[in-house]
């Protein structure tokens, strides 16, 4: 461990690490390397690395003697620089102290600004800036976020203190404190702290040591656990600490921070765009309190400034060949770039910004795959609203998120959470957010806020998350006492009312606006898809029971569907009394009859799904899931018939039930997931497949007919054993000789199964001497791999991700080493027997972008997921080739 | 095809086949082969292949012409060995034409005599014999024979002609009728025949091609198939055609036939044993309707053909190194030998023939071994009738099958079946049984006929079930129609009624009797487990969950527990309240007080394991099943409910219910198979782990602190993946450390896990980084690789198997191209990763014969079963290392 080095220098225009160091140093440091290393104005510091997480961690939270010294060696180098020293009375240095891990989690960590400061030093600061307000007003913020951060004491608390003194003083804004009145804040705030039973440390070094260690804590602080859960972060990247000498954006009018983008987030437009707040330190600009400028503003202000961050900010874009979102300082009129990171944005925006620098040479096609994140398509697939009805604005804001949303007005994150679980959407409406509202933002379909920027925490939360968002719609008023909002015309909207908002447009209507489905048929999105188009090996298909999703799926670019469920049909109203009778038949003949009065209007489904997919293969899947679904409940129908026996009811309508009940017993199962279900009914009902491969290929006669190109695939369901396959196939190869006969014409089709089981994968040679084609339904085959039933392992799976025995819940994200064994098992066996095998996936994981990899990997023809996420597919199969 | 032979002859001291060729010749066929080519007195004929049934099948129920030339070229080559052609006038051949499979059959296939018979050449037959009622005896007996096997006109039918005939000319038996007499009967079969729009061909050829269709059509009879479907014989073996020169056993009293064995097929002693009946044709021995004579009978009678008979059959089992089961007839004072096979037995037979032919020479240790059926064992192993009870002998019989068993009188196969559906233990009672009677029999626990001998259908196939058989208990009354059985003495028992016989004694007794365990220390069954212990490298452990088991299994010779399930251990009356109280707490601290509570009482049930299996290991699963089992049930408590409130009671009690309904529809699961259980339990409750690991650990020290050699395995049930194994052995080696403090004592122990879910199998290199040892879980690993539940698959594995979609039930017999390779899989990745693993099997397959064989094949350290089981799979483990 030591000789190894665990502290990276960075100023005087060299710097010990570099940009593609951001595991060690996280991306935060990274930037700082890099950005000093190409000669940017950067106040120098040191990053102590994110192994040094895992070290104190493992270290009973303590810092080992050979980081100690590295700290100090980089901590005198600094000082000697800078001609400085942490806790000299005449020269104070100060520095930051913050976190930054690999992946940027922004509003997560804590900041700790002014470090060095205590009651001695502040007058090193008043002598040296000759400007005794700016000192106390440095001094009283170090103690306030020191107190926040390192001692726990909520921020609030000293807000209320400030409150107490503006009335004190009669005054409205912080600018309004005298020097004087500064120092009595001091005062307090240290008397409050010791009220509260901790104590503000005046030596420096011991600032500096807790305010690193906090940072450390703060990677295990419940907010950045939540946020590293949504965002599928590992929990063991740790993250660094970037000591860095103070540069102060509120020395004066002629001082400032910002934050921007070298490119419009929201949009993707190449424009400069930020945000900037004169005399002010960075944390004023980004907490959303005061609502800041444009940078348009910076130009008129400081035209030479504004020159130059925007010659060092293309300039970083040139260098990291992707959008920049960076922080800096204006100190006296001088620039200080303190960070740049690649840039969050909305889907939109990561199309066409991938687009865009394809065309200006940036980046080459291939890389603006990779670019783009496949939630990020998601984003863009969701419906806009309905221009066909009445817009009323009642508020404008940012459009820091876009998409339309539609809701009930809530106030508080938890009311959200409450709300949204019994399907209610809602619209989160608040002064601003903070990191506590993190689940109340992701349970609802909008948020608004009254206060706070483009890069506040609502905004870049929201984006991040793909959820609509109004910020900084600073003329209403919220009240969140009173559960009230009040638009600028006086009208209150209470809890519970349906509001709607355009985050990007920045619009809030009353009422609940329609929604209607994006246009993507061109534009950045169409230009960006058909360049994944032309990389992607794998065939896009999507699951489709009904015309409509097939239409739909094809527009998302669909190639087919992969499986068309035979079964919700039968829950059609008008259907299901037929399906009743036909599961109650006693006798094959009465169960004939049944099916003969649903054969008409199965063929009448799949005309519309053959036409919807006219030039695609459809493989259709024969019915599946145990039959008692389509029964009344066996619990219900004992408790009806308990209680009419307690009435005294008439006999004969007892009987009946009764008799109904008994039937329904016999069907119950124990397991139903596991008994009589897929194929086992076709074999054990043979006439259910007859009907059914009757309706497809007479359906398919008819469109051939008509000049519709169809291409049916007969799927059987739940096959274990060839000998199901090969009984169920000669049913259907029967019908079609017969079907074909009479329709006077021939179909081409196929006849192929579900690898859904353990052992139909294990036994996959022997299968495919059957089958013509496989389909992995993915999730029967990780219910039987895992034995997790879907129905029920919800329970304990939230259990196992929490303890950390699951990394991914396996229905959502396919378990590469387990059912991925057998896939591959399946495939490999499989075309031992038919080389030329056609192999897809029709589980829900067919749309999961590490799963389409996968399928990519293992050599699969084609994927199959729901319409909404073809594009995603498109996208993940086309990342998956160019990788 | 053609060049190949399908029809073999044998004749003249040469036969074409010999005793190997069972597969193509059959067994009757082969042994036919065998016995000409060692010159013994066989009538010649020829033998029409095995494969000519599948072709006959394959070509629409037709014989080709290159198989009806060698039929004919084979026919010719008898004709010129005999001087006599069929069809002949002056001197005709008469032939047999009988079926034979590879596996005998008995009574299941038909037989035709005096082939060749019709107006012409019966009086040739007269002329050659000089005895006209011979001849036209044989004549009515043919078409009687040929019309029920080949026209499918019922015998019973011309049996009811005869029994007229009779009371026409006042006489009582068929052997007081007159040639005349049989000349008016001949006359009357043909009219009946005639009557019932049937036509008897006086075609001779016609009559020989007929039959032999009939015999491949027999293959397919129901009896047939039902047959082969409980004995678990292939479809698709085929049956050959016997082709045989008529003997007459029933020319006078210098004639007969009989049936033997060389051995007593019951008790293994080696004594000539069989029966005879004179001036009999071989059917009439067999059919039990007369009761056929001791063969020491025939050695007063004609002790020449005795000495000879004895001799010749005395040689067969020295050349076939086995007892034999031998046909003859004896044809005007001339010896012919018609059928030799390897003898059936009884499991005591077995063991004893095998024992006693190693002494003398016969055969070697190992093929002892392979001589005993794993079946037999289980024979042995059943209960014998407790002495210590009064007896009270109603009637006797012979000792067809022994074994002990009472239960409630039946009379007919379908009552049988009826009663034993509802877990009565049932006694079949018939005059005779036929092959209609076997699903009847099966049923049974022991079977009493009136009439036939040791070789009668009831008695060969009742041994052949290992079901207990008094046969041709012929003084007592056996009335079907009026459902009564009456005894000597003139006592009647109906239907209902309780008697209990032992098969071993012959004996019938009046009520139910008591049983007990057999004694398995002494004697033939002790040496020859000894004898197979000598060779088998698998050990055998059993299942046990309670001390009484262990002790039982122990003295079957289990060398320690595979599986000991801690829950049923939680179903006694006073711990469930505990158990409940436990699963419905609210709290951590709840819980964990009402698992104290069961500490204790788990502690003293290990202690009597470990004691029991002192200087064995023990395999201890901590809980598997869903905590909802130990709850009450979810439907009825919402019955209870309801009519609660229809009933207006106390709304209190009505709210108590209803809570308790709530916590239970918390638990509730669709699937529970695959639902919360196992380690899922342990993980989301690791209180109950701890409570286990420490009442097993606290058994263990306190065991050993009195001087019993413990070895305990810890065993974590249902591990899908290696963290859960993990996190659960965390749990366990805690409480170890703090019971070996506290105990002041060490016990050494191993954790293991389960290997029963398809993940654990496939990722089994990673979970023996943790597992000291694994033990193959084949019941779940048989529902999850199949996808089939246990508790409800019954209903279509049933019609899988009479589809033939599967060979055997795969939760009886375990699915090797499967499940197996899982187990492959899983123990080539165990002992990758830990080269010395231990590896074991606890389904239920670890006592089926088949499956045992498989798991010494792929290198199992040892096979797991219920007590029973276990002396089987001593014998199953040997057979396997033997083989």
């Amino acid at each position: 461990m030591e000789g190894k080095r665990y502290v990276y220098f960075f100023g005087n225009g060299h710097a010990d690490g570099n940009g593609n160091m951001k595991d060690l140093l996280g991306g935060k440091g990274a930037g700082l390397a890099e950005m000093t290393n190409v000669g940017l104005p950067v106040p120098p510091g040191f990053t102590i690395s994110t192994e040094v997480c895992a070290i104190y961690y493992g270290n009973d939270k303590n810092l080992p003697e050979y980081i100690i010294n590295e700290i100090e060696e980089s901590l005198s180098k600094l000082e000697s620089i800078l001609g400085q020293k942490l806790g000299d009375r005449e020269n104070p240095l100060l520095v930051s102290v913050r976190s930054g891990a690999k992946i940027s989690m922004p509003g997560m960590m804590d900041t700790i600004l002014n470090l060095g400061l205590n009651d001695e030093t502040v007058e090193g600061l008043k002598n040296l800036t000759s400007n005794s307000r700016f000192a106390y007003d440095c001094y009283r913020r170090f103690i306030q976020m020191f107190s926040d951060v390192v001692l726990g004491i909520d921020k609030s608390k000293f807000e209320r203190i400030i409150d107490r003194k503006k009335e004190e003083k009669g005054i409205k804004l912080d600018t309004e404190f005298t020097a004087e009145d500064l120092l009595e804040l001091i005062d307090e705030f240290k008397n409050f702290v010791k009220k509260e039973g901790k104590s503000f440390p005046q030596n420096v070094k011991e600032q500096l040591y807790m305010a690193i260690e906090a940072v450390f804590e703060s990677w295990n602080n419940q907010r950045a656990i939540e946020y590293r859960k949504i965002h599928k972060i590992p929990d063991d990247l740790g993250t660094a600490v970037n000591v860095q000498t103070m540069v102060f954006g509120n020395m004066g009018e002629d001082s400032g921070s910002g934050v921007g983008f070298t490119r419009n987030p929201s949009t993707g437009e190449k424009e400069f765009y930020g945000e900037f707040l004169p005399n002010a330190q960075g944390e004023d600009v980004v907490a959303g309190i005061r609502t800041p400028y444009k940078l348009d503003e910076l130009k008129k202000i400081m035209p030479e400034v504004y020159e130059q961050l925007k010659e060092i900010t293309e300039k970083l874009e040139r260098h990291y060949k992707d959008m920049q979102d960076f922080e800096f300082t204006i100190q006296r009129g001088k620039l200080y770039m303190l960070q740049t990171r690649t840039g969050k944005r909305t889907g939109q925006a990561a199309v066409r910004v991938a687009c865009d620098m394809v065309d200006e040479g940036l980046i080459t096609e291939q890389e603006a795959v990779l670019r783009v994140f496949p939630e990020y398509i998601d984003q863009l697939l969701h419906p806009v609203f309905d221009e066909n009805q009445e817009f009323k604005v009642i508020a404008k804001g940012l459009p820091a998120s876009p998409g339309a949303a539609s809701g009930k007005i809530v106030f508080f994150a938890d009311d959200a959470v409450e709300l949204a679980k019994n399907g209610e959407p809602v619209i989160l409406v608040r002064l601003e957010t903070s990191p506590d509202d993190i689940h109340g933002m992701k349970a609802s379909e909008g948020i608004l806020t009254a206060r706070g920027g483009m890069t506040s925490h609502a905004a870049v939360v929201a984006r991040g998350m793909g959820i609509p968002c109004v910020a900084g719609s600073s003329n209403i008023t919220v009240d969140e006492d009173e559960k009230v909002l009040i638009t600028p015309d006086g009208k209150k909207y209470r809890e519970g009312d349906y509001i709607s908002l355009d985050g990007g447009k920045g619009e809030v209507y009353e009422g609940f606006l329609k929604k209607r489905n994006p246009d993507l048929k061109s534009g950045y999105f169409k230009r960006f898809m058909d360049i994944c188009d032309k990389f992607r090996k794998l065939g896009v298909r999507t699951n489709a029971d009904v015309p409509e999703d097939a239409k739909l799926a094809r527009e998302f670019g669909a190639e087919g569907i992969g499986l068309c469920r035979t079964e919700h049909m039968f829950f059609a109203p008008e259907r299901l009394p037929h399906v009743q009778a036909m599961i109650l038949a006693e006798t094959k003949e009465e169960r004939e009859k049944q099916l003969e009065k649903l054969l008409p209007m199965q063929r009448e489904d799949f005309i519309g799904i053959f036409k919807a997919m006219d030039g695609y293969p459809v493989t259709i899947r024969t019915l599946d899931p145990p039959l008692h679904e389509f029964l009344p409940k066996r619990e219900e129908l004992m408790v009806e018939i308990a209680v009419m026996k307690e009435r005294g009811e008439d006999e004969n309508k007892i009987n009946e039930k009764e008799k109904l009940l008994s039937r329904v017993e016999e069907l119950h199962e124990m397991n139903p997931m596991l008994g009589h279900r897929g194929c086992r009914l076709g074999i054990t009902y043979p006439e259910i497949t007859k009907m059914q491969a009757r309706a497809i290929l007479e359906a398919a006669c008819i469109c051939k007919k008509e000049g519709i190109d169809v291409k049916p695939e007969i799927m059987i369901p739940l096959v274990g054993k060839v000998e199901e396959l090969k009984a169920q196939k000669e049913v259907v190869l029967e019908v079609a000789e017969d079907v074909f006969k009479e329709q006077g014409v021939d179909v081409k089709f196929l006849i192929g199964t579900m690898i859904e089981i353990p052992r139909a994968a294990l036994t996959a040679d022997e299968i495919a001497k059957e089958a013509e084609f496989f389909s992995f339904g993915t999730n029967d085959l990780t219910q039987t791999t895992f034995g997790y039933s879907r129905d029920d392992a919800g329970k304990f799976i939230k259990i196992y991700l929490e303890k950390g025995i699951l990394k991914e819940d396996p229905f959502a994200v396919l378990d590469v080493d387990g059912v991925g064994k057998l896939i591959k098992i399946g495939i490999e066996k499989g075309r031992y027997t038919r080389e030329n095998l056609k192999v897809g996936i029709c589980g829900e994981h067919g749309g999961e972008p590490s799963s389409v990899e996968f399928c990519h990997r293992v050599g699969m023809n084609y994927v199959s997921c729901s319409p909404y996420r073809v594009p995603i597919a498109r996208l993940a199969a086309a990342q998956a080739a160019v990788k």
